[in-house]
């Protein structure tokens, strides 16, 4: 065991101390005990935090595995940190509330280097902060095998203004954030590296996904019915939207907006990756027509496109999603991504 | 993939959907949705739940790693759950504070029995239940190689109740509720087995620990002063308390309480097991000596036994922790468990 102050970049975990890595670990974030309510951070049985008075708390969790969710040989462990807490945030945008409180739970199997676990908490520390967001605590276990890292993230809300899954009614537009199936050709281009002038920005949409707080928290005023934010591809995760809210609905390929490198690179592929790619981080939103023009407004305020996909439409024997091309219906199948059914991605 | 309806026990993971199983666990946990404010639950992006008006959140955040924290030989797979779920609650507890939301994340390699991962939703379900935690979502995630239980307890508190790590002063006793070393003696008899009319009660003692949430709600109005839960051992987990509040104590180990059984069962050891020997949950305390009666009454009152160890003393030029037995000084040593530097258990 190193003591705190020999503790170097170059050590291996397994060569110090768990209390001297924590306490390097939380030394590289930025100091936020004290603000946005919280009083009490790292160090002690548990985080304390003071939300505003009436307002209720959301709370999500989500982790990334090593050989799972990440390869170490294609991501930096910036942008490793950075991913783990924007995916969580992006649950709570989603839900149309402000990110306070993440806590961290460290799997480690004692290989890593303490440097690169330093630059994984510099990429945590940056989105953290950017987001308001104070790293209140966690825990660092070991692992025999896998790397992980597990988040939750807690954020507040004023209860009038949550957006639920369960909103959508017929009539309604289904509504993306952004541009679709970057996130997943930036994949492929992990898996298959290409020379293109837009494949860093590609890559970069897959390693460090930004996610869309100040757009989910005008949902609720702008007249957004359901919400969800985009992690399995629009086809599985609106599937979700219409169990939850009893409706069906059409999706119009020609209408989702794909980034011109994506068409460009995949030309094959790119309805794949726009449709079923996941992980874009996107917010999926439904809204009456008339209020549509409203959310456009509200969103470019907050540097946000959005683009109408298609229509919800009333169930009739359980909810149904059609998927039309050039004014032809396909068949969508069976569209959700299912980590243990061997979607390759 | 299998249709939730067509699941069954006797399934693998890998041959079910991760919709399905997530349906299927939440399904062996108690109805809480509208419980303790919790106003959504599994099934959305995050929970949402509204503490008490005035009340601060406190958060904490624990994993248990097969092969780490749990053999699957030495565990059900009810008392994994329960364990997982009571470990946070523990640290909830340590607080001061009153525990009401767990999220989960699970990571399955997807060799395990559905039926087994339910029963651990039962043992879940039923600590969850017996305090009054709405397990309200989570994420169930591929691993390569290791099971992975990964909890986040979010409870509530008075922030004038909070009970720190931070607040011991010279003069103070040191006091802990329970006995020591039962669980650490438990883990003894499932690494070596033998035949005694006690074993199951040590046994049951280290996997099936009861978090001390009456008492801890109790700390602020007897005059507590500083708190912690005893996962770590006793000498370990006090110097923490010693560094958050920059004093120095003093333990007479003739004053810990240990059980005959635990004493009789390992007639060499039982210092070690109670002094070092981790994952007691019990609580440790810091208090006036003035004020100790009182909170032995309070205690009394919801069924739990404080004992008095030893001393809060001045400290010059950092934080010492001496031991005596016997009247004699021993050398403490350096005694926190640390999962990198090679703690058997």
């Amino acid at each position: 065991m190193t003591e705190p102050g020999r503790l170097n970049g170059e050590s291996n975990v397994r060569d110090v101390g768990e209390f001297a890595l924590i306490e390097y670990l939380a030394n590289q974030l930025p100091k936020r005990t004290g603000q946005h309510g919280v009083s009490i951070g790292i160090g002690d049985d548990a985080a304390v935090w003071q939300p505003s008075p009436g307002n209720s708390v959301v709370v999500t969790t989500d982790a990334l595995v090593r050989d799972i969710h990440f390869r170490l040989g294609w991501t930096d462990w910036s942008s490793l940190g950075h991913k783990a807490i924007a995916v969580n945030i992006s649950d709570i945008a989603a839900m149309g509330a402000t990110p306070r409180l993440a806590t961290i739970v460290l799997g480690l199997t004692g290989d890593e280097r303490v440097g690169d676990l330093g630059r994984m908490y510099e990429g945590i520390g940056d989105i953290a902060g950017a987001f308001g967001v104070a790293v209140a605590g966690g825990d660092v276990v070991r692992t025999p095998h896998d790397l992980m890292l597990s988040v939750t993230l807690i954020g507040e809300v004023d209860p009038d203004q949550v957006v639920r899954r369960s909103g959508a009614r017929p009539g309604d537009l289904v509504v993306v954030s952004g541009t679709l199936g970057a996130s997943a050709a930036g994949l492929r281009l992990l898996e298959s590296p290409r020379t293109a002038a837009t494949a860093d920005l590609l890559v970069a949409a897959h390693l460090r996904p930004v996610p869309r707080v100040a757009l989910g928290q005008v949902m609720h005023e702008a007249g957004v019915t359901a919400a969800m934010d985009l992690s399995d591809g629009l086809l599985g995760d609106l599937r979700k939207i219409l169990d939850a809210s009893g409706v069906s609905a059409g999706i119009d390929i020609d209408r989702v907006p794909v980034l011109p490198a994506v068409r460009a690179l995949f030309p094959d592929e790119w309805t794949e990756l726009a449709l079923r790619g996941g992980e874009d981080y996107e917010l999926l939103m439904t809204i009456p027509h008339d209020r549509f023009d409203g959310l456009r407004d509200r969103a470019k305020v907050v540097g946000a496109t959005v683009t109408p996909v298609g229509s919800i439409t009333p169930t009739d024997g359980g909810p149904t999603l059609s998927v039309t091309r050039d004014g032809r219906e396909l068949n969508a199948g069976d569209s959700a991504f299912d980590h243990f059914a061997g979607h390759p991605s």
